[in-house]
């Protein structure tokens, strides 16, 4: 692989946190990070022999690439008011264009679609990593540098990488969100929620080698009448979650 | 455990041929499969040097135990007609009362939470067994044929039976509803739905140490609304997603 040296991270939270971690285990230099909160900036590269710094404005020249890893809405702030045009700055955001980054010499796109928690570590290996860049080359060096990390590496264009991390907001967020209801559901009933945790498991094992629409169960895709009308009024007291297992339910009744 | 020689199967179908097979493999005598279908109960019945029928009216009194495994809207019918009422009856139904078997001497439920598709032969080690039983000696039999299947055994009644069934169906069939909404986004926009695999399967361990609530990101988690409204925007040719979307989010917000 092209070497890249040095790293700057513009960012101190999870996922700045994971990526800089990794990346400093597989031998890169963290040269820097900046952050709005000097005691986060500190805190993070004093893991790397890193400087920090709050003033965006005095961030060093001297790395290969500077990885914006902030929310969403505070990226265009920090593009607007980055203080050199002539290196390589990459984001790494599931739904923010690469058209917002053309100001630069070189610039692209480093997405890992994961979710990250600050306390737990991640071993990134199995984590894909979505690239997007302006050139070749530029293209090339980020592939090499998250093929350093992960064995799961796309190239993925703007458009797709919305759509994906749409899909994405389905296939994790919203399923999260299924296992949260399902607890509040045998919380308020006096079961233990650890016996869903197998069936929860084999659900998500299931479909890495079957398609989803294969594997559905259940009464809906039954069309077991009798039992979604039951279940409709075992949610009487519920009804946030009775609108969305009926929604759910034709859904799952027309599509299959 | 006080050992159970003898079982009869009423039915052949996924659960009935899991079930026969993991219990047969334990060493349990399987003596009789009914099933409506006499092509289907001889195909299960010749795995265990078994007999089969497609007569209610004549199957075998010799059993210990008689495992009723069919679709929820037909037990009723079963029980009716059963020809003798002084033996061992249950059923594996997530939904049915154990009020339906109290024509019987002996009866219980012996639920397997897990979703069985016939192809996939399953390790029941790890499955839960949710067990009701109309005497204690028989509860305490019950559970020790579950526990010589699975190291997860539970004494669960039948309007916890019921609540527990609904929040599966929250757990695993919306949840695969969700992995499917992400396979359609992901296919019509040429990515690879791979991509998600390795997120989905993560999301799925977090919650086995941690809980939902807990666990939750994304958008909605966020209140990024920014990020709602443009993927509200992606789903407009999609509007039965846009639907679901809408209505995930909203509880999201609302509850965390």
């Amino acid at each position: 692989m092209e070497f890249i040296p040095s790293i700057t991270f513009i960012g101190s939270g999870n996922l700045a946190t994971h990526l800089s971690t990794n990346l400093f285990h597989k031998g890169f230099v963290i040269h820097e990070v900046y952050s709005k909160t000097i005691e986060n900036a500190t805190l993070l590269a004093s893991k790397f022999n890193a400087s920090a710094t709050n003033n965006l404005a005095q961030i060093s020249d001297k790395s290969d690439i500077y990885i914006i890893c902030i929310k969403d809405d505070l990226i265009e702030d920090v593009i607007r008011n980055f203080p050199f045009k002539n290196k390589l700055v990459v984001h790494t955001s599931g739904s923010v264009s690469i058209e917002n980054l053309k100001g630069f010499d070189n610039y692209g796109i480093f997405y890992p679609l994961q979710t990250f928690s600050k306390e737990k570590e991640v071993n990134m290996f199995h984590v894909p990593f979505c690239i997007e860049a302006n050139t070749k080359i530029t293209e090339k060096r980020l592939v090499a540098l998250a093929e350093s990390l992960s064995e799961n590496v796309y190239l993925i264009n703007s458009e797709q990488r919305k759509k994906l991390h749409l899909a994405a907001v389905f296939a994790c967020n919203f399923t999260n969100y299924m296992y949260q209801i399902a607890n509040d559901i045998t919380r308020k009933n006096d079961i233990d929620f650890d016996i869903l945790k197998s069936v929860i498991l084999e659900t998500a094992k299931k479909i890495q080698k079957n398609t989803p629409k294969a594997m559905q169960t259940g009464p809906a895709k039954r069309r077991d009448e009798a039992v979604i009308k039951k279940h409709l009024e075992l949610l009487a007291d519920l009804p946030a979650y009775q609108e969305i297992y009926q929604l759910i339910t034709k859904n799952i009744i027309k599509n299959s």
